[in-house]
């Protein structure tokens, strides 16, 4: 092939590449230069908000209880500063989406160019910003209380384990149930996409999946874990723990009268505390799961089931 | 132990690792320093393709319909140059591979000194690496069509879709799917080993295994994804959706006379459009689920589902 | 927000968190500023064994025979270096773990001032490090003829590879039991910690959980291997095949008089040689599953096959 | 020594070097988190600036006609961005700084805390900075084609010289002169303290310090160039060159009332074109070194010398 | 060239490169794996006593005055941790080379296996490590108050300076002499062979080369500074000045019996409080340039000038 | 400033850019995708002589006389490969820049598209760099031979100096001559533009600019160096130590008939052995400065002197 055959299918390629109808849903418009929340920084905000949670396990230097407050508030400043620009972004991102879905829908006119450009990526999106990221930071000890219930809990649940390290350095539970208890304040106060790309995170380092939406009680511990899905609206008490494959899931969705699914309402599991599932076993929809009740492996549970209840495979 | 201890255990180490009777099967022998396929670079292809494919989304720059085809321009042009290279050392990655099977077999003579050595990573495989990326390059327009179609599907088919962007960056499924469809490119271009790299990368992330063999239709989607399998003679019509941990499977596969597997035969199950197979289902077989079939969760199914058809679990 | 408002709260926010009260489970105290077991330099470490073990195939020169040992001495001699200080690291880190165990159970004084801080993280357990890590380099040879047995065994298994090149290259169950056998010996060294981190690796990356502890023969292979859980107990033959989601678990475990699981009682399967286990089957306790036998999908099996035995699902 | 030995005198070090009364000349205090100029941004700027005016010899792409302007218009929209960036910074920099002097002078209250926040790092300074950073870009086609003069007069100045491409990859005169041409065209468009930091890369690199400052004609060249000094506000016109060791410095300059050095005055000598300075000459004042002059080598002139002249040593 | 013709170089080669007689003089014999000093560790060490002695202007966090004893705290102990392992690694190295030259001089027997390999690169030169490091900490405080004088008098003394924030960050003597201050209070503490790594990476930046052992008051500068030399046995008092390419060097040096140079004896100049040297000069032996005296630019100065004294060039 | 405004400035300076005009000088055609020599890889090149030359100083892993073969086989077949690689680009360079001459006179078209393209940056290019690569590994046991007698003048001629290690390690004499050595060979082997691209690294690096054409003995060395300069003809003899700022260059040159410099003619200096050249010295011209001649500071020299000869300063 010569250079100037090779030279013919690049220009033509690109020609093809930048015609608006073809990137019309697949292109990003920034506004002003505004950059998208970065995968990069925002796993430097998690592995930050490690070092803060668990001090002396992430991070590389050596501590001593003099020494700590200076690491902290290293750390601390550092998150802010990163995570306060990434909520800036994510807050940015999402009214451009809203247009694209806009323009892509057909509501708007197609012509690209005569897109009104607002100006408010700017002042108040900034402040908000900046006071999510403080509220973030001040649920940080909140935050390590509730963490460490989940080290004592997978401690205890797996005859295994030889310390609260080995469990906080190895486990992936501890991995994943970070990710989402961080997530899931960002999402409670509103922070839009970040939540979930940090608990994808997890769920690509993990294979657990849990939705920054669910709501998850103290001491909460998962065994193994790969394949574990845990859907948006699910509600987890105290003391539960789950084992790998299992999935808290919807059954089905109504559909609104243009035929889309209706968004927010409550379609995944209520589990109450010291529930156990096996693994593999799926449980759909808005049911309950009551006290104390275990579910077996590799069952397929679509109805409630009472508290202390018991419900396991026939025979293979 | 003593320093004298130690280097005598390590020289005694390396003189036995260096025996060709220990390497064996598990040493490649580069031809005329040809390197291997480099996971690095080809991550870095993927990450140029998502750039273009996804303009904005992808790369750290701003974008605006002016300076598009500067971004477009350049991203293809080193996308080729370095698929080039990745696809001449894929080429003669698999001369190598072949003797050193033949050698392993016993059915040439294990004798090192005595391997021929061919000349002909050369010239021909330069010309034809070349041709090869080239003609991928040219495909990424229709890539990005049908990419659309994909991200449409999982917008629509999730109540917690908050925006196309939204499932651009965080939904492993994109990112499984998009590996799957640049692999199954080259694959019946046939470039051998880097189709297979690259699925296996987002096997790697995602924990969906799409074999580039398979033949998958548009507005294909997955939920969650994990456990997903989908074997490599699998076939896929238009509006497909799986559940996590739902494999596509071959049941077994015939033996040749020498009791080796058969390779190339379709064992694996046809699905026509608009099926839907929930949760961690199994389905074996050269078998066809029809058109608008409904798979139920967990079941194991290795018998034909006729167009319409809706299994679902016995209670559990 | 007023950057004093900020301050106000980052400072208050860091005093709760070197709160001693706040850290107690989640902090690790180093020894006189030993480090942690370092996840990177124990990817590097598992990196150069596969660089020894599979020479050619990972690591980026170009070898023949003549220059083999030379990067086989460097490979050896750095991974060495690398292994002798994380052993080190592994055996500090665990005394500290005890303590941090007592102080949290009450057991003794709360006041961390009052911490014995002992000082034999010194000569001793150097000497143990360098002695281990000696140990593991001398069995670098037989863990490549096992590794050989492997490669072949999935490549004989997969009717899609094409050579033992692509398996090496590609197949998550080559990486994952990899690391099970690097892991392994380790254990069988009396290694802490380490082992564990390493098969967990392998986990983020394959979604395959094999614990250190299981005994694994020779021909293993695993296809595909999202969701397989191997137990710490288990025992498996040669010539054994695992499909996806396979897991080898414990049925339940027995408590000791306080309630808490008793450790290290054997509670996984034996599975003898030329076992077949098909995909998301669960085998749970310490049964036996006899020599040839074959486990259907999707089955949940907690009793005893004998020799050659083949159980099914009943049609979905 | 002990620990807590060690920890004493850490504390102590950290309180004292905290107090004000030690920081005051050395801190900076950066408004509402702006950051400084970053010596490493500006690095990749001059890097992309050199990409952009040399294309093929800078930058790691391969180019032709056709792709030329693809790399070029990616290389310019990143070139203005991290500029506008940088620029931004230098702005509010300087304003920073000021205060910060009138703080040590005592001119304003001692006292930190009364420091009045102002609060116009803000809307004014990011339209200065995009507007300074454009003019900038559009001053780089007369920057090229000043530059090929320089190429031109440094290969036909040297005997050595086998190329234009050696000159520019080689020569450390093209890479002092470069920074200074960029540092030149900022500090006309009046951007504070970058110009300095640019022309100081260049001094570090190659040992030739040209004062952002001054005014060079065209076909300018330095050999070898180690040691030369081209103060502020000297005037070089075209045709000039000048060898390693040149100093073009100031006799003394003088001071205010209060005993400072009065700033901006003229002091500088003057080049006319086609003059000639050997190595090691030192040249101070503002003084005339007429058209076509030669001054030659480790003489000290700090009288003009009339168009034509020719000093030399005596002998040695 | 046939590989088989490169292989025979290449193992001739290296077998000739690895004769104990080949590599005599230039091989460094590690004791026991102990790591050389290393120039990139170094590096960050003076990076970080920058970030310390002028905060907010090297490191790259924004600084309060709340939140910089944490910053201060962080980098003050990281600071510690790096030096106290290069000194170690210092101070082992000088042994090693004391017996490096005793064997070069054939004082002692060639073969190298007959080395005794000292085993004392232990306990107590790690407690001298700590405690030489901890030494060096505490200095920092009155290390800034110096270093602050000499910030003012680069200011004062150049009428191109535009603030103290110009300066910090542009000038290459206020690298060049806060290298040199470290160094020196490093060498002051006995530490071999780091204070010299320092002030040559200072060298290398800035052109400026000063000895570690110099003593040099305060108030001191340098203008541009390319090609000054300020020898080990140097004295400058208080508020003097440099101009570029000055040489405070030795006449000449006595020899032993033996012919080799007595080290140790002063041998470079004296220059009293408020001396001025301009460019070029150079002021060799145990001369006095006494208080207030002005040296004119390339001058060859060998004798001692009186207090007020000021030698200038005769006419070029 | 509107995007609007930005993107037309933008654009249209990509147009100017763009124009062949415009990049005539300035532009590399590379042939055929051949990549530049590469600064960065050249780098490498010389870390990797280094490590080989002077074991156990560069490169950062523990030698003990036993394993140095392996460092030594891995680092010479890894700068084999960078450098055949360099060699080729540098001879295929060359080759263009050629052709971008004629273009510039004028004595071709400049019509670029007319450009003929040869097609022998080929096959006897790559054969010629592999031979010239493998002939430079083969004087690696020479090289080090001579600076060995390098280090041991370094170490006798500097009082201050206290180990060959230190010698090695920090002074920049030794690196500049190393680098000189190796282009210097390189040269010899006929390599274009890399030898230049070396020594201009060590000249960044230590102020120190030795042309690799200059013939220089053993025992050679510089002291502090800022500021040398030796030209490309010079000649020096065994035992010759030079100061900083000593000039080697040519006092002027004769032109051709078109008034261009000829090139090769002799015409830098030659020194005998046993000369001594103090600081700023600057000797012009194709003299002889005769066997243990001293040659005094800051002198200006254009006439041979006689073996023994002693030349020294008038007083200042």
């Amino acid at each position: 092939m010569s250079a100037l055959d090779f030279t013919h299918i690049l220009t033509e390629t690109v020609d093809k590449l930048s015609q608006p109808e073809s990137y019309r849903v697949l292109m990003h418009r920034h506004r002003d230069g505004e950059p998208l929340p970065s995968a990069k920084v925002l796993r430097e905000v998690v592995e930050l908000a490690r070092a803060i949670l668990f001090p002396g396990y992430y991070g590389n230097s050596t501590l001593d209880s003099r020494t700590l407050s200076y690491h902290i508030g290293v750390s601390v400043e550092r998150l802010y500063g990163l995570l306060e620009k990434q909520i800036r972004a994510g807050l940015c991102f999402c009214k451009d989406c809203e247009e694209d879905e806009r323009l892509f829908d057909g509501r708007v006119a197609a012509s690209e160019a005569g897109l009104p450009v607002s100006a408010d990526c700017g002042e108040a999106l900034s402040e908000k910003a900046a006071r999510t990221a403080a509220a973030f930071v001040a649920r940080l000890p909140e935050l390590r209380r509730v963490l460490a219930t989940d080290v004592v809990a997978a401690y205890n649940g797996d005859p295994a384990a030889t310390s609260y390290g080995e469990v906080i350095c190895c486990y992936p539970a501890i991995r994943a149930i970070s990710n989402y208890r961080i997530a899931h304040e960002l999402l409670e106060l509103d922070v839009p996409l970040i939540p979930r790309i940090i608990t994808e995170m997890a769920h690509s380092e993990t294979g657990i999946d849990i939705h920054p939406g669910a709501k998850i009680g103290s001491y909460f511990t998962i065994d193994h874990g790969t394949g574990v899905v845990i859907g948006a609206t699910s509600i987890i008490g105290n003391n539960v723990k789950l084992y790998q494959g299992v999935t808290l899931g919807a059954k089905s969705f109504p559909l609104d009268s243009d035929g889309n699914p209706i968004k927010g309402i409550p379609r995944h599991p209520i589990l109450e505390d010291e529930v156990i599932v096996y693994s593999n076993a799926t449980i759909l929809g808005r049911i309950t799961i009551g006290r104390g009740a275990t579910i077996g492996g590799n069952l397929w549970v679509t109805e409630s089931v009472p508290p202390g209840g018991r419900i396991v495979q026939r025979k293979g």
